[in-house]
């Protein structure tokens, strides 16, 4: 399947590296392609540069937003959430539409100091607006809930044996989603319902926050033990 | 101990029956005992009448929450948790004062329709309103993410293997409640860190709500896997 993956952070990298290794035919989406592989710097992040990431994953190209949702059957959004709408206005429209829109972001404003707040919450989530705003695409809510590497890679904790979630309004995009989920190696993969079950997935991000900093790592996720 | 758990509910009269039944000294608290032991028709809730209820744990006195919170050493808020501050009001500042007050409410709000949202959320919680309130509590946030079954029996579900968070301010309070989970048959219970991250453990909540429905039952739990 032809993939976009917009967003050149860790998430979109990591996304972008997997989707490719399962044998997707993946590019990468950002802003000003220039300036991003003009990027020699360590992220603030602490991420490798981008220029380094990019000379070791020459498989798998850099386009402006725009160009690569235009040639992708499904588009993940990998950006930052605050960035996300923007974004995605520059990939266009005509471009998402009919097409299915993987929404992995998390809405956190630092803006007001740490830990970050989430905008939008309980009563509209991120997801939502994005549907809102893009109501020919077929947006997907999945994967917010966990660190890039879990993502990508479920087996390296506890064998799998932790949940993800999909919400959505289209059923045959969860079917896309969930397979696609399930060839990065997810086994438990729970549909919350519409694209407004993603306010539940979304707002589980204050307590992931909270569990980085009291477990000191990254590497670990929610299961729903049922 | 001597422990008042205030709220005639199900979370109440759940969690009062178990701790009688590891040998603590349990009174109910209510705002009218009398009007609440009047109760002979069915909750709202579905559940047993609460004269029927009191009939057949005739050990757990009925009091007003003041007399209930005057003569305990922990008192527990299992109120709802729009009517939690107004409760504990009742209780009485000086009967709270240097006690651990053990929060397992949600801030739930279903004035807007359902779902219900949470009120407050985000950059307050409910467990925060009631440590600024009652400044003298010694406030601990836990259970909230589950079941009332299962905040007292969680050996049934998958032999206990999930997780219980508590959030609060003072050290010796979460000793004395995370030894009261334990008691309970808690295996995995997680300090998320001071008072603050109840906004975490309380934001999870929505997810479930959607849980709840998808799943088609409260038997489940959050596990954090690591």
């Amino acid at each position: 399947m032809k993939i976009a993956v917009l967003g050149t952070g860790t998430v979109g990298r990591t996304l972008a590296g997997a989707l490719s290794g399962i044998g997707h035919d993946v590019v990468l989406g950002t802003r000003d392609p220039q300036a991003t592989l003009g990027r020699s710097g360590p992220a603030a992040t602490g991420a490798q540069p981008f220029s380094e990431w990019h000379a070791a994953n020459q498989h798998i190209p850099l386009e402006t937003f725009a160009d690569a949702a235009d040639e992708a059957e499904l588009v993940v959004n990998a950006t930052k959430g605050a960035g996300a709408l923007a974004a995605l206005s520059l990939a266009g429209s005509a471009n998402l539409a009919g097409k299915v829109l993987v929404d992995v972001s998390n809405a956190l404003d630092s803006s007001q100091g740490m830990p970050p707040v989430l905008n939008p919450v309980n009563t509209d989530s991120l997801g939502e607006r994005i549907q809102g705003a893009f109501p020919d695409a077929r947006v997907v809510k999945t994967l917010n809930t966990m660190n890039a590497g879990l993502m990508v890679d479920p087996g390296r904790l506890a064998g799998g044996d932790h949940s993800v979630f999909v919400s959505g309004d289209d059923a045959g995009a969860k079917t896309v989603v969930t397979e696609l989920l399930e060839a990065l190696g997810h086994r438990d993969i729970i549909d919350l319902g519409d694209i407004t079950s993603a306010r539940g997935a979304e707002m589980m991000m204050p307590a992931w926050l909270r569990l980085w900093g009291v477990l000191g790592t990254v590497e670990f996720n929610f299961k729903i033990v049922r």
